[in-house]
């Protein structure tokens, strides 16, 4: 039996680790205020086993390139992942490379490990160089600031503009013993045009061997970090990065553990949801459920196009039960789709039964809509068992505010 | 040589048709004004071939289904489209498909034609049903009414809430004779949430064999009408249909004839271009034009991606010259990308060129993205010859408020 428990402490709560956030100049700084932080250290306390799932999209950020390099070089064992805000190093060419390698050199220096045990990431504006010396200067202060309760500075020095920051952490017991998992995450609350990256940092103190920890973490990611949009938009910078310490004492040993996926998908979970809360304009968290899909990958295109249909979220940023956008969604995403049989309900409301309106409950939805979470569930009627579940938010005014404001 | 020159009359230009448009109450009225157009109808002297490109969206509106089987029914042949707004008769199940034929009906014996030579068309609110006695009212003022000065009138009865009626026809000059080529077109103003619906009637008087002509629109549709589009959303009524009278006495043998491909692009794309111009929202008009793709598929996969990125639409509505989003949506398209070799361009402003940023042209690129139209440019750095062209509109605040507004 496995019980999974809320605890403080985020990315440092599990054993093994340490953190710290500082601020080094990066982000341009509001003279009326304290430096904001930029510069995040996570680090284990010897080098230990690490997954990551990197950004699909082929305009590579520098640090994501140097990160795959490394883990590839190591054989997937870490120990520390650097992480700057304000600047993405992308599109910054070969100069940009040799940024990210410095940066990872310094970390390297400062806490005594091998270039290549260190993952580093960057969150920002694309296109700007990154400067070598202000990553330095924060390196440094970086490596004297670590501690085991530094999960909330690292926290804060990852956003960029998200509206409230990220962060969770699980107590998991089980059969096995006991053991931790932790993370903190940033999303795009992006009133700075040009920026958009989702950043996830997790660590755990199970022992797990580096290829088993890779294919729980991919797992996971798929169900979470990859089953969330704001706006259909894969940044040139997405990672997220998974250290497991071992110092619990817990083993796991196979990558679908019962045990050790629930305490993962309670904080990838958390995390993911909390992204889309926060997502740029967003004013309502929509789970997205698609039934009755033919096979796998038809569930989940008919989820992505309905989850990032502009006319589903424009509805339901209205709260407008409009059911009939929700089944043009699905009709054109390419999964199959038999309209004489498909569903469409929003919360509890039934409002196309097997092909057939229900308009009549249409006010009843509507409240359903007023809500600041809902679920809006379609069954594409071809009979087949399969089924996805995403989150995605609303479309408001003030995400093409936020994107449209000429940076200034 | 071929030379076009452009004439007045839209779809009844061409020698061979008349059409009507009529208020028949399916729209609803607001008092104080005169009751809307609603029903349009364009009319053969004799049957006709008749091409015709539908939805591929799987929840098919029953007008969709009928004039389907009656063009395969027909081998290709027609006497007459009739077309309703205000109402999809879509999502409106078995008694939906019933209403559709009767609406053919309606006009066959009006105009003393064969039912299956009878086109139906719907545009309006989906799941609503279609109140037939309307239709029949509105057909038999119709067929009095027609008229080969008729095509302005029709224009008008398809529009739903389009901010202007778009229509567009060409005499073409060539070796082969003279003909002409004509059109109408609506597209998506949607103030009514539920409505969006891209449709095209065009005719022509050369003579054209029926699967010839197939052919021939099917081209050119995908060079116009399937290059554009204002939010990704493929409706479930969509449709395009082309009408040959013969009556120039020019006959046109081959889908590649170079002066009947001219004449009917430059209908097709004035009516696309259009219809992007009047998008929801839409303040710009914008060229995304993709070159050095690896692949046809590749080009036309980046360009509909980056048509569709909503972080470049709101960039364009912002006057923002924010390559680094262009860059970002060609790289996560699913096209080879090389961002090394890749370059953006905004109008003749290179931003982005072989990997290295010239943000020092920010500027002057801004000054180009004030003008209501603008060519953007994406070079995918494959080393390829493939390109594609597409039209899109900005992403604005107005977008959603028309999308988002409570249908009262």
């Amino acid at each position: 039996m496995t019980h999974v428990f809320d605890v403080p402490g985020g990315v440092t709560a599990p054993i093994g680790f340490k953190a710290s956030g500082v601020a080094c100049g990066i982000k341009r700084r509001n003279p009326a205020q304290p430096a904001p932080l930029d510069l995040a250290l996570i680090v284990a306390d010897r080098p230990c086993a690490t997954a990551a799932v990197f950004t699909t999209n082929l305009a590579i950020a520098a640090p994501v390139t140097v990160s795959r390099e490394h883990l590839a070089a190591s054989g997937g064992v870490a120990s520390a992942v650097v992480v700057n805000s304000g600047c993405a190093n992308a599109c910054t060419g070969a100069a940009g490379l040799v940024v990210a390698r410095q940066m990872a050199e310094a970390v390297a220096d400062a806490i005594d490990a091998r270039p290549d045990h260190v993952l580093v990431s960057s969150t920002g504006v694309i296109g700007m160089p990154l400067d070598i010396e202000k990553v330095r200067r924060g390196v440094a202060l970086a490596a004297a600031e670590l501690s085991p309760l530094g999960g909330d500075a690292a926290m804060r020095a990852i956003m960029t503009t998200d509206p409230f920051p990220k962060s969770k952490a699980v107590r998991v017991e089980s059969a096995a013993g006991t053991f931790m998992v932790g993370g903190i995450a940033k999303g795009s609350g992006m009133i700075e045009p040009r920026m958009a990256t989702m950043l996830g940092f997790l660590t755990t103190d199970a022992a797990v061997a580096p290829d088993v920890l890779q294919r729980a973490l991919r797992r996971v990611s798929d169900e979470t970090f990859n089953a969330i949009t704001v706006d259909g938009e894969c940044s040139t910078n997405d990672c997220v990065i998974l250290m497991a310490s071992g110092a619990s004492g817990v083993t796991i040993a196979a990558d679908d553990d019962p045990a050790f996926l629930e305490g993962l998908r309670a904080v990838a979970g958390h995390l993911a949801r909390e992204i889309v809360r926060g997502g740029e304009g967003a004013t309502k968290l929509v789970t997205v459920e698609v039934t009755g899909a033919a096979s796998h990958d038809d569930a989940w295109l008919a989820a992505r196009t309905i989850a990032n249909s502009p006319l589903v979220k424009t509805a339901i940023h209205g709260g407008d039960p409009n059911w009939g956008r929700l089944v043009a969604a699905a009709g054109r995403s390419g999964a199959a789709f038999v309209l004489d049989r498909a569903s469409v309900s929003v919360g509890p409301i039934d409002l196309f039964v097997a092909g057939v309106p229900h308009d009549e409950r249409a006010d009843q939805a509507a409240e359903v809509m007023k809500a600041p979470e809902l679920t809006v569930t379609v069954d594409l009627g071809t009979g087949g068992s399969h089924a996805a579940t995403m989150w995605t938010c609303d479309l408001s005014a003030e995400y093409v505010r936020i994107n449209a404001e000429y940076r200034t």
